[in-house]
C-alpha cells in the first residue's frame, strides 16, 4: 500500500494512492500514527479496503507527512562514503546517529522556510525508514520485521548553525520546515529490494544528488538492529539512512547554499518524488 | 499549582498536589500535554479547582513524569563551570543543545535499567523548564511569558555510548529510563526566582552534586529565547537546563559509574526530591 496523509495543514486525514489514484481511507482509520502501527492497523487497512467502496479525492489536494508526528525523528550522519569524501569526514567505524526535532517535519511539497540568521541552508536527499512496532535489542535478523515501510525525506540541513555554532548538530538540522517527508510511504511489499534504490536531487532543474542505495555504509536492517541497542524505538517513529554526495556544503569549486526563489525537486526508485520552493522565513 | 500524573506506567492520570495532599483532576483535565498548554489549560484548571471538590488519592501511588510526552526534551550541554572544568570542556560560548529521545522520560521514582552493555552510565541532576505556549524567535524580553514552570530533572548519560561510540551524543543521553521527570511540575509562580535554588544529588547517601542555578552560565529566559531562534518550541515542550559539576565522568581520582544496587536520589528547593534505585537491564 501507499500510505498518503491529505488536507489543510495540522488537519491532515489518512488515505491512499491506489492505481495512482487517491482514496479518503479517514473512515477506517483515524491517523497513521503510533496506535495505528501497534494495532497491527496496515494489515486491518488493507483487509477493510476490500470490503468498502473508498471516496475518491481530488489528486490536486495538498498531501502533508504519509506518517503522524513520531516521537522520534532520527537520522544517521555519513553514511554513504562518497558523502563522507566530500565533507573530507573520516569514514564512520559505527553509524552517526542524531535527532532531527519533529516539528521539522512538513508534507512532502511544503515550501522550505529558510531561517532567520541563515547563510549556510542546504538540502540532503535521503531515503528514511518507517518503524512498524516497537523495537528494543532487536537482533540483526529480526531487524526487517520491525520495519512498517519507506518513504522519501529531504533532510535539510543549515551548516552555519550545525558546524560553526558550538557543539552538537541539533541546531542546524531541527529547524521548522527542515524535514519534508512523503509523498507516501509505501509499505515493506512494494519495494522489492530496499537496497537496489536510486535516489536523485536537483536544483533549479539541475542534478546535484545522484546516489544509489546499494553504496549505503549501513544497510537498513543493520540501522534498526543498530539503533535499538541504545532506545527503544516505538510504532511511526522515522529513522533516515543519511545522504550521498553532492549537497551544497560538497559543491566545488566552493559550498553552495539555497536562497529564496530556488526550487528543490528529489526522488527515490518507488517512493515518489517531492518539491519544495524556497521561501525566506516570513512569520 | 503542582502539578502531577499518577497511576501505572502509560496509564497516568493528571493530578494536583495541593498543601501536601495529592488530588485527581481527571475529571477536570485530561492530561498535561500539548493541547492542555495550549488552551489556556494551567488558567482553566486553576479556576475549576475553585469550584469543584477534588478526589484525595492515596499518598502513596506511583508519580509518572509530571507532564505527558513532549514534542522534544531538549537539553544544554555544559551550563555550569564547574562542570565544564571537571569534564576539561572549553566555557561555551554559546548553549550546546542535543535532544534526548522523549522515550526516555519516566516518573520520579522509577528504577534506572542500566542498558545492556553499559560500562558507564551517569548521573546529572538538571533543572528543567516546560514550555507553556508555542515559542518561535521570541525576544529576550518576551522569553518569560512562554514558560509553564519548572520540573526535576535526572540526565542520565552513558559515557561510552555519548563519546567513545562515533559522533553525536544522542546514543548515550536516549535510552530507556533515562530521564526522570517530577515529581511534579511548579507552575511559574510558585518558584520566586529560578536563578536562586539549589541543587543537590546523592549517590548511595553520599552527596556528590551541590549546585545553585545562580552558577548558569545562560539563564533560563535566555535558553528559551536562544532555543526559538533555531526550532519552534511547541507548549508542553521540555528544556533540561545543563548540570552542575560533580557527575560521576568528573569524580577524582578517578570517574565512577553506577552500578545495580545503587540509588540515586536528587533536588531542588521549592522543586521536590526523587530517588531511583539502579538495576540491570532485563527485558
Amino acid at each position: 500500500m501507499k500510505l498518503i496523509r491529505f488536507g489543510p495543514i495540522g488537519e491532515e486525514k489518512p488515505g491512499l494512492i491506489i492505481n495512482g489514484e487517491y482514496f479518503d481511507v479517514s473512515e477506517i482509520v483515524k491517523d497513521y500514527d503510533e496506535a495505528f502501527f501497534a494495532t497491527n492497523g496496515l494489515e486491518n487497512l488493507k483487509n477493510a479496503t476490500k470490503e468498502i467502496e473508498l471516496k475518491k479525492i481530488d489528486p490536486n489536494v495538498r498531501l502533508g507527512p504519509p506518517v503522524a508526528r513520531p516521537s522520534k525523528l532520527l537520522c544517521v550522519g555519513l553514511n554513504y562514503l562518497d558523502h563522507a569524501h566530500e565533507t573530507n569526514a573520516p569514514i564512520p567505524k559505527e553509524p552517526i546517529l542524531f535527532f532531527k526535532s519533529t516539528t521539522a517535519i512538513v508534507g512532502p511539497d511544503d515550501d522550505l522556510m529558510i531561517p532567520k540568521n541563515s547563510v549556510k541552508t542546504d538540502w540532503e536527499i535521503e531515503l528514511a525508514i518507517v518503524i512498524g512496532k516497537k523495537a528494543s535489542y532487536v537482533s540483526l535478523a529480526e531487524a526487517e520485521d520491525y520495519i512498517a515501510g519507506y518513504c522519501l525525506h529531504n533532510d535539510y540541513s543549515e551548516r552555519e548553525f550545525q558546524l560553526e555554532r558550538n557543539g552538537q548538530w541539533a541546531k542546524g538540522k531541527g529547524c521548522d520546515t527542515f524535514a519534508p517527508l512523503g509523498p507516501f510511504m509505501a509499505t515493506k511489499d512494494e519495494i522489492a529490494d530496499v537496497h537496489q534504490l536510486r535516489l536523485w536531487l536537483k536544483v533549479n532543474g539541475q542534478i546535484k544528488q545522484d546516489g544509489h542505495t546499494s553504496n549505503l555504509i549501513f544497510n537498513v536492517p543493520f540501522l534498526v538492529h543498530y539503533i535499538s541497542q541504545f532506545m527503544t524505538l516505538l510504532p511511526g517513529d522515522i529513522i533516515s539512512t543519511g545522504t550521498p554526495a553532492g549537497v551544497g556544503l560538497g559543491q566545488k569549486p566552493a559550498p553552495w547554499y539555497l536562497k529564496p526563489g530556488d526550487v528543490v525537486e528529489l526522488g527515490i526508485d518507488g517512493l515518489g518524488t517531492s518539491k519544495q520552493k524556497v521561501k525566506a522565513y516570513s512569520a
